[in-house]
């Protein structure tokens, strides 16, 4: 074996953790029902918001904050922000579709023990950061993988996670008092659930389909398709079948 | 102990598993050097797109899509669109940060064995997606978890990702060959590495600090301190030492 390969085998994560990874990969879910009452300890909300602060950051500017709100005042004032976006959402749908989605569950807000707002301040560090010049947004796609990370740390946990976004970023900076620079990422409803679905309920529900990889995947340029380019790579993508699915 | 508890216990990880996710969440990098020549196998690659692929996304829309690229001709380009976007960062820096700035390595384009482009159709399924409709910027948030989930997956696999934001997103279209619903949101350089840093390199390097995350929990509104309010939880977050730091 060569150097190179040994260097590559090193930084490879053994399979156990390998396993943990793929595991929280496949699992995680976006839950909106199915919560009990089971209180979170300070230790796993501390490792949760832990996992989150260790996200990529755009210029190391750590642009999140985090709000955990369990007052209920807020949390009704919450509520009533979603069911006026959800309204005006239902309008927005054609008539053959619309009783569908209003069979859907689409938040656990009152039923979820926590709530955690994950903000984005785009004044931190600022006005220049490293990364940020040519793509502005780099800040809020920052505090995007805080959320996923505590997403996928809280799978880990045993807690499910559901992310609220019909509601106007308005009303909720006005409910959470935010200043004009701190933007709301995600609106999140965190709690042990009484089980993690096998698969996304829009697919389950046959909303949608979930698509195939092989086709989503182009070389050097767009519409350059996989199959012709490197036919090794589709036949192994469309053969792939993970072996994490719970 | 109550039957609640064995529902949380239940879809709890075991601690190998935990150990791996948490691993992945600290040891992960932002990889702009160091990279080796080992090829990426269609086996592995495979597995980090699938993970990719399984990111959460808003009405389970699947915004994503993977342009792979090897091409010298088109990494030349897109290193070239690099330059003219650094060089216009760089005149954004005060001159007492711009020396420092400029001796940061931010790319590494042309040195890694693998470039991807992961991108966001913001048409898909559309015009109307369930959870996009308050919030239009939800489906490049899935893009962005995509993204992530790739990135945490190929730490797994030993393989070093980059992010590469020092570009205009039009400037990329082009090259790419990109249709006007089709929005760049990460460029990204893969490949095996000799080592991972153990910190940011930013941070490594005294640019910034790594902020107290004690400091940027508040409860229930803005500004709303933890330590007063939920102390408990302050001093767990304060005193939390990860044992997964390599």
């Amino acid at each position: 074996m060569s150097a190179k390969g040994n260097l590559t085998i090193k930084n490879e994560f053994k399979e156990s953790d390998k396993n943990g990874v793929y595991r929280a990969i496949y699992s995680r879910r976006d839950i909106r029902g199915q919560f009990h009452g089971d209180t979170i300890s300070e230790e796993v909300l501390s490792r949760i918001l832990h996992a989150a602060h260790h996200a990529p950051s755009v210029g190391f500017m750590q642009p999140w904050n985090f709000i955990l709100i369990k007052n209920f005042k807020i949390r009704r004032a919450v509520h009533e922000a979603y069911k006026h976006a959800n309204s005006e959402a239902t309008l927005m749908f054609s008539e053959d579709k619309r009783e569908k989605y209003q069979k859907f569950k689409l938040e656990g807000i009152l039923e979820s023990p926590l709530n955690i707002c994950i903000t984005c301040d785009r004044n931190r560090f600022g006005p220049t950061v490293i990364g940020r010049t040519a793509n502005p947004d780099m800040d809020m796609f920052s505090s995007v993988c805080a959320v996923h990370n505590l997403w996928l740390a809280a799978r880990a946990e045993g807690l499910g996670v559901g992310w609220v976004s019909i509601i106007h970023n308005r009303e909720l900076s006005e409910i959470l008092c935010l200043p004009e620079n701190i933007v709301p990422v995600a609106y999140l409803c965190v709690g042990y659930v009484t089980h993690f679905p096998p698969k996304p309920e829009l697919e389950s529900a046959g909303w949608l389909p979930r698509l195939s990889l092989e086709k989503l995947i182009f070389c050097d340029q767009w519409k350059t398709d996989c199959q012709t380019n490197w036919p090794k790579l589709y036949e192994e993508v469309q053969s792939y079948r993970n072996s994490y699915q719970e």
